[in-house]
């Protein structure tokens, strides 16, 4: 019957017309608002010297057009990962609001340390920098781990089915912390390398498909969809 | 039959497929827009000093950072309230759209008085900066006041059975003006206990179970919802 | 019967999942994130000065205050307008898409005037810069006009029953133009009184059941919308 | 039965409520998000120097002011693209997901050459700064390319019917990338032509019938749509 389907609510959902409270949708559409706007604002930071011809300004503005693409990077996988998790959210709790708010307040901060690696990574600073900056993009990673930690254990939250995703999903979560913060010990050797191996993690989340990006695909298969049909 | 369903229309809901004119959902959808580049603006206003050491100038833009945080979950509670309330708004009248008109225009002006505040905070205009702050923030808060006031004199403004909710809410916003005026006076004393004051209250909102943002989840229970069952 | 009807395309419109071609709701979602954000940037032209007390660098900037004020007043009115505009509209044509484009061009623009009258409305180039600005609000007005008139040239693209209410607002639609340009003109006066007559036509706007801004309401009544029940 | 309920879910469409992972909605909503704000801040890069008069400023930045004009409308030209593109995706695959990133990438990085073009269009260094405007302009237009090629090699993932106008639009898009380079090519001799080039095509892709965007109207009566009729 019609009543009997679980109405999974993504992401204009059920929860929202019908229960006061925040509902998984709206919380992604503001969420995602904050996330296109801190991918957006990260080309204020790069602007070519007035005094320079374009071409040499290019190769000057390299750290900085190199920092602007992996922080964009690492912001489109923040969203695709919180797209992917709140997907599977059928209920908003206030731990979830709070991890949220955490998320945000980290993700925006991103064009600080952007940046700051931007305008140091070619000079004496810039071991400080990139270690600043794997710090904060790491920041934003961790919260995903709780996120998937918080539903593991309060599987009422999630849409029916979804507990084993959640569980495997926790699982993946580690990858981002770890990575990113053994780029933050790289950058005391090799601030250009740093970069890199955090480059190196956005192109394995993207292309590799086990990894939590990744499920995105495999995920209809195993997935909590066919209560639709 | 399929075509006696009422058509659920999300995510512009019942008021907005009822009611030409503008629609509550319309009206939160564009309020989430400007709270949401509002927060993530307010990142522009921290740049590291080029000639500092990277953690020589974070702890010079401490205060900056501080601040940042501060406002950007002063923002983040103001989306929930807007939300919390827009929710059990039907019909917008001309009152709401102007009360929300102003709210937003008090939401985007925060940047001020925040970049303000984190290049003052330890500063010899502390004091000033900190009242201004505090007042920026508690102007915010009085709307809030205003809208609930309203509702509960126009209830058929409202979701069917929400007017007891709105009371509540009313009684509840006093809180906000209150603590954020206290901070501004707080200032004057001891600039740093009144932003320390601004952030307990946030803490306090999200927190505490009968404020305004805790109602999102008891508000459930009460709630205006049985239309969905 | 009812259910015959087309489903005029609030806001998530049959437009959308079956027409190719631009809906009218995705034309109202990218243009309300464009005015949101042309809203919010306006506050970024003011920066009380470091070296200045906070209050007299709030007095000092008070031109731009005022400015930011009425600009962020004017894009809440064309929001209005617009929102009103395209909940008439059951399909966009190439003329509407232009216009609209036009729209977010100009709208897109107003930091620009709203710093230029900031920085000089106390200075010996104020007015010039009041001319300036006027003319710039009252281009964004000037679409509104061209809108309504396409519209009431081709009522197929109009939702049933809407000509009427087009035509109404056709006729509104030149006080815009005529009272903005008025304030260009008074600018070469008295340009603190153009700002001043700018901000009167906003409270009229808001203010005046019959403006084009308070057919929110009675809208409701002509209204396009039985075709929901 | 459950299976003969009207599928409400717009604005996440089929896909959406379908598929788990990335829908074609959300990826389209987040893609606005981002289009919609890069177009805005390009408005940051135009100020009127302090100390010029209204007029002088305003004829100082002619150049700022026309590439700013040249890039909002080339952004408004992608988001119209990338709405009829998405409109005919069914499942986002991998692939599409990276190109669309990529999209996004190019688009938001606009603001810089149009401030570079801005400031030395008059200058000695017009030449650089326009091949490198039209060489960024020209490839934020290639993705469409691939984006269709892949579509056309994987009709799987476009909506029942659409692989013929898939086709089409892979022809289509050849023109953005010929003519942008071409636009790249003539700066070498002569820069504000160069500039004119690219407005000239934007008029072209906004009037011509046979173009990718005006397919908007035509593809209307070619369609989709009857499933709503």
């Amino acid at each position: 019957m019609a009543n009997a389907l679980p109405e999974p609510s993504h992401p204009a959902p059920a929860a929202d017309t019908g229960t006061p409270g925040i509902s998984s949708a709206r919380l992604q559409a503001f969420s995602d608002a904050v996330i296109a706007i801190a991918a957006t604002l990260l080309v204020l930071e790069i602007k070519l010297p007035e005094h320079e011809g374009v071409w040499a300004g290019l190769r000057h503005e390299l750290p900085a057009l190199a920092s602007y693409a992996v922080s964009f990077l690492v912001i489109g996988i923040v969203w695709i990962h919180h797209h992917n998790l709140f997907h599977r959210v059928r209920q908003v709790d206030r731990a979830l609001l709070l991890l949220n708010l955490g998320l945000l307040l980290t993700v925006s901060f991103l064009p600080v340390p952007t940046a700051t690696l931007g305008s140091r990574l070619d000079g004496a600073d810039a071991t400080a920098a990139a270690v600043f900056y794997s710090l904060a993009v790491g920041l934003t990673s961790v919260w995903f781990l709780l996120f998937w930690h918080h539903l593991c254990r309060r599987p009422h939250l999630l849409v029916p089915g979804a507990l084993a995703e959640a569980r495997l999903a926790r699982r993946h979560a580690v990858t981002g912390p770890v990575v990113y913060f053994a780029a933050a010990a790289l950058a005391l050797v090799t601030p250009v390398g740093s970069l890199g191996l955090n480059a190196a993690l956005i192109g394995y989340l993207i292309v590799n498909r086990r990894s939590p990006t990744a499920r995105t695909r495999p995920g209809a298969a195993a997935g909590a969809a066919p209560d639709r049909s």
